[in-house]
């Protein structure tokens, strides 16, 4: 069978070579450094459930190329039924972990969208890549790979184009060109998961021009290729993840971000699957973000679901019922809801395409953004409003500080109320974590921003369809004209 | 051919006994009345969109019962697909009418109630009510009648249950039950589009016991049926509807709210589809609202496409380009994408039901409900926003001002912009219908109050999970439960 | 004493020339015309109350310009308390009329404007504008009279200046400079409360320049002045107007706006407070926009504890415990006391000007914009919410069917709950009326857009000054300037 | 003079007794600790600007009971002025510090509210209360001390009463009264700015009854005191404050909150302000929160204008022009001067107290708690949204990683965009600390939680008055009163 255990995963990411740097020193081996082996386990878990029965409709599925049982996170989503799984998939994901697994959510956006548009490529221009991938892909699913997604260049001054920066690498970019493969240089910056990632798929931005070819690019490359440096990103409580006790409060899951440094890195020809195409380099954007908007809904409403849980749990904790929040968790539920339902409206009204892949719906799959960038704001507040003073910041002594010899015993004295002050403590800090800490992903920005997203809304409104329609209405015939641009 | 033409459905009406009242005056024929010919007109277009090859994929399917085409609206829901094309339907209504078609979208959900409710009781209590109702639903296809859906009793003191109320008729009941049908006594008051209907179904209210068994009713009637007095209810504008010009500005549309008054009413045997199954009058509103809350969604978002539509054109008609209100049309659509898009999730994540009908999801129907008694009113206050003063409340002459032979000219005069005197106005009475008048659905209470689905959404919120979700996280091993209540 | 009774104010009013119209009609006497008669007796309680000791305080003040006590709707406002008092008395005049009585209250703001700007003229100008104001208003003071104020003009298309416009009369402006006085040509647009006022205050727009300067104007008439004819704009429900009953439910206010078209108006001199000093145009009309952005949120606020009192009358009329709603009622205050306390906080924080007035925060009075054309739609959403489907539109019949001699006895059966039908059918009727009747003020244009209030928090914001906060905290030291604007 | 340098200050802070822990270390020198030392800076600016000329009017005031100049948070607020520039102080005192300053400003409220209290008490039961206060603020102002005011306990289960509670020390008593003092235990919690303090103001909970009178108790203590044992409670990035660099961005500011465990401490007579007088607990709670609340609008008003700078500042070091966010800009200003100003309508609209201090006005008060437990996380979720994907959590390189000497260059290069690298990291680290850190504060519960304010609009919101204006406007004379509570 293609589906490999967690054992097997981790076993696997301890062979490679190490690139990943952190406070200044070099990560030996991701799975038990501090400050990556938390998310490491969370994809781990990712493994366990594809192989435990409650779950494993959502987090495999049967490969299209082989017919096998592969990790839905490799496979390609052919159906509404398969989107509206992932969307399940994402949510479940974050019930399991407490967080964003963004080592395989993104990889699995990437190479669905480049399965789609190398398709449009090849029958457009001849090319050969819808095969590259396909050969990739297969080795892919029979080895389980975790792959991790990397779009976001570093992009320089925001009023340029790749082409007229100052520096050009401030966008990834081909400097060589050879028989066997490219040789790549630039950076992709803040992306995710990557620590507990076997592979790389890169996408190019979007929006290139003629002058701009060479940046529009996209390959796949294991994490540990030669030119590849790799520096982690550091969180508000990363800290902690050294330490010992409850202070950082999950230990089955955690969030990362990397910057990728790409110094000349040669990228073999069976591994490229876009390179110069740049009128293709929207499209490989378009297709990646549009499942994306839909699933990421899922995601934010598991965060939701455990934001909820954390917040009752205090409240019992308190001594209180949860029937005195009901207004409020009903509202956290709403939030929940309605980023996880628009994700899977965007599943079911999306198209077929005839590389037998299924498009999301654009229009609610870019509305799904905004909520995504909006609600969960909201349901963080309610949050640390029924959670009361200790779920808010900075309102608990540390773990250290909990077990004094001289004074813990008053800190636990005083902490204790209708449950005991380990178990306040602990939901304390997983609010903490939730809302302020390691379980907060990157939902603003993450699959582009929200006024993206109202920009593609607009596009996609149909406002001259409607116009249309009140105008029959009101029985108008004289034609109203946008007014002529000023000159 | 099952469906009937817009002409036909009007000389169907025309044949009905008169018995609707409005301002004191016996209505003698809803096709001509001008407080109800608007409607009926905007009824007729379903009619007419269903042989239009247009919108007949939306407006007609296939019968589950006879194989023969049937309108969507007699038509029982047997897949998400349908489901999905029920909320599409609601959003295109919109669109044609310019506002609410009651008269056939809430006997669609009666019916589909009362066939899986039929189904469960005769299975378990050996009725045979699913058997009449099949019958009724075959001729109802054969005529292509519109048959209105009611539910709502006076209710009387709403703290008090119907076998306590003061009057025994503030919720209808069954008060004699003879060999050949049942006698019915009592009201049902806001009742939708009854002016176009040619039949009614009526359902009973929830959270009956044993003690309101007669409440506990479910019947279809035609709606000019011995002892039935209907008394339509006033709307802000409708003394408009009986003068010349745009003050009424559509034609082809129009709300009516009635009140029906059954003074012992005789309803033979096969047209009563519950009686007394007190346990199933709950499971028969469920049934009703599930698929109400859905696809209200698409309605809601109709209307505020058509509000998007005015709105662009009251701003070119002012000499401005749209441009200048990109964001505020933006949020228009989010609005209206998210009541539709949740409908359609809700269909999507449905489920089959033995009888073969398609059941909503609660929850995401649940939570749309709420947002339709939200997000429209938002839509409505950025029409007005964008439309400028003439777009508010009572900023514009009468039509018969604006054609006054000693002033006329000048109101004309002043109201010219980019466009013409009397489009600004047609635009403006257009908006004025869409946000304080007859294009105004009542989306707040129409399927049930937000307030009750909140209940439903905190049932089916699956909060113990959640807290299981968070206390494993957090590695909490003590119980933590809810307060014991207070004695 | 200068402060007239209501029974004076309506003589006067009386004598005017009739120079009305409505619906085809000239109106001979606004007191007894069905149409304006209930604006008037809104106005005429206003009357009451500066002789009521209850309300005394807020209507009535001490004349800067006669030490006699007067209206305070013709006072100058010189201090924070008379401002405050200015929000408190709209508050109330709401409480009272249950509706707008922008007759005065525009009125009131103009003649502020005008003491500042004619006052700053004269100093920098050396013009004899400020003398002649005072002399009108020591007048208008001495006979108590009502002065509704009139800014807005047709404006053609926006997006040409006046003196570009096609017809050049599409802003109100003088066609004739005369020894004695000015000729001006124009109208002014739904300009509130006309009905009820025996003077008009005219201002001019702003942002005008010198092609424009025969623009610049300000004045004030009579308003039976020969040459100006005004013709009512028509309200969603105004036809009941003319009827019996609770159907227009409110005797003692009423809000009207009207088309005013001065065709050669000749103004004489000492009447004249602007004309061509078009620099000073827009000084007018921010002097003018200020107060009444600050004082609308004690309008909307005395609005929205009307809707509360309503909400919470017809929930205990349906025999329900406020305590239910306590969610939502809190909501309702909350948006009121956030209108009526930003108007508090203007006034707080305004300055004093070198003629004696008192000038409102520009800052705070903008924002409270913003709040006016938002948060009023939310309380009139909850208000329906709390009511019930009778509480929306169209859910009553109408009086005359509710005392039909036929059925009238099945509406009241019906219609009663734990109140009798008459007094369910009067606070349905109520709140018709404040949601989406005669009681719902022009909140969202009136004393100018939402839009236009956003550029002036711009500006007012100190965006740079904040900026350079958060550079001193993180210590930078380099310049980060706004990119040069592209060529 | 009476006011203090920040140097005299920090000199007498160093000469405390060490009393408190932080990760399981007695910290010797609050001064100097990494931990407090920001901390004591931020309020070392409260000093300096009480001294500077540009806010000496703001920070420092004349002491009512000397006439002399002192500071303002040790001087009793007696005029709707004071209580404004309060308001603006705490504004601005986030300004300077780029967070809270809660050593000074809870105390601020507790001496306030304890003259008002102490006040009733001796003029009602005879106490000598208000003599013991007046003696110990003028010795507090001489020395221009910094006194941190302790309201939480830690509850224990918050269904019980004090008096009920398994462990009777959950809540701060009186366990031994003597001649000349009484000796107290217990404890108070997440007590902000402890650690910047010399004195702590100590108050009791609310709703006291009979048996827990020995709970209703006040009085103030140097921070040194024998038996007073401090720990401090931890924050997501406090392991940054003992580190070089940026990552830790704000080296004049910093927030911490304590845990205060009082084990028998001896309270002289003196500094007993409250002990058993159980009806006036609630009293000085209520004297607390109004000013408290009424002020927090300006505290986080100034945190909202800071993260606009930030925002602002991100955009341009992206190479974006600000305008492009202007809709966004707008909206955070609306939400800061929103909370600014309804405190300053809350103080304007207070009242005298016979004490001659100036009450705050409890409606307006209690609505800004609710706006100030929703608008900032508004305004944060803007702040993230303008920064861009660098402004969120977690998605830049540390500090260390930033000078990396083998790929510190690497990140460097690729920061780098219209401004330095160094500049867009510290604004992005200055953006993270005010919406995910150190510059965040406990706006939620600080001042009392949201629900309690809302339960306080509730009570006076006037709603029966309300009815009273609703049921006069649609002339209903029928009684309709609240439905009988059910048996």
């Amino acid at each position: 069978m293609a589906l490999k255990t967690p054992e097997q995963y981790k076993q696997a990411l301890s062979q490679l070579r190490p690139n990943m740097y952190k406070f200044g020193e070099l990560i030996q081996d991701v799975t038990t450094n501090p400050h990556t082996r938390r998310t490491v386990e969370g994809h781990s878990q990712l493994y366990a459930a594809a192989l435990n029965p409650n779950y494993s409709d959502l987090f495999s599925t049967t490969s299209n190329l082989t017919g096998e049982t592969v990790s839905r996170y490799l496979a390609i989503n052919t159906s509404a039924e398969d989107m509206i799984a992932n969307c399940k998939m994402k949510r479940k994901a974050y019930h399991l972990t407490g967080t964003c697994t963004g080592g395989r959510c993104a990889g699995y956006n990437a190479l669905n969208s480049m399965w789609v548009t190398t398709y449009d490529m090849d029958n457009n221009m001849g090319t050969d890549y819808h095969g590259r991938l396909k050969d990739w892909l297969r080795y892919a699913q029979d080895n389980d790979i975790t792959v991790s997604g990397a779009l976001t260049d570093p992009k320089g001054n925001r009023s340029l184009p790749p082409s007229e920066q100052e520096d050009p690498d401030m966008n990834l970019h081909v400097v060589d060109v050879r028989e066997d493969g490219i040789v790549v240089r630039g950076a992709k910056v803040m992306i995710c998961g990557t620590a507990a990632a076997q592979e790389v798929f890169v996408l190019p931005g979007a929006g290139y021009k003629e002058p701009d070819k060479d940046y529009a690019v996209a390959f796949v490359v294991p994490k540990d290729i030669a030119g590849l440096t790799i520096v982690e990103a550091r969180h508000p409580s990363d800290a902690r993840e050294a330490e010992e006790g409850f202070d950082a409060p999950v230990g089955i899951g955690g969030i990362t971000q990397a910057y990728l440094f790409f110094e000349d890195v040669f990228v073999p020809r069976d591994r490229v699957f876009l390179c110069g195409e740049f009128k293709y380099a929207g499209n490989a954007v378009m297709n990646f973000i549009m499942p994306y908007r839909a699933a990421i809904g899922g995601c934010v409403a598991g965060q939701g679901d455990v934001m909820a849980g954390a917040a009752a749990l205090m409240a019992r904790a308190n001594g209180l019922s949860t029937k005195a929040f009901n207004e409020r968790l009903i509202q956290m539920y709403v939030n929940n809801e309605t980023t996880f339902g628009m994700g899977v409206a965007a599943s079911a009204l999306g198209k077929a395409h005839p590389s037998g892949a299924w498009l999301t719906n654009p229009m609610l799959a870019n509305v799904n953004k905004v909520h995504v960038g909006t609600l969960p704001y909201d349901t963080k507040r309610i949050t640390q409003d029924i959670a009361g003073g200790i779920g808010e910041t900075g309102c608990l002594p540390s773990y250290v500080d909990f077990n004094d010899p001289r004074y813990g015993h008053l800190v636990q004295k005083y902490l204790k109320a209708a449950s005991s002050a380990e178990s306040r403590a602990k939901i304390a800090r997983v609010i903490e974590w939730l809302t302020l800490g390691g379980g907060v992903p990157g939902c603003m920005h993450g699959g582009g921003s929200p006024e993206g997203a109202k920009l593609m809304i607009r596009l996609n409104s149909g406002l001259e369809e409607s116009v249309e329609f009140a105008r029959r209405l009101a029985e108008i015939e004289e034609d109203v004209p946008e007014p002529a641009a000023k000159k």
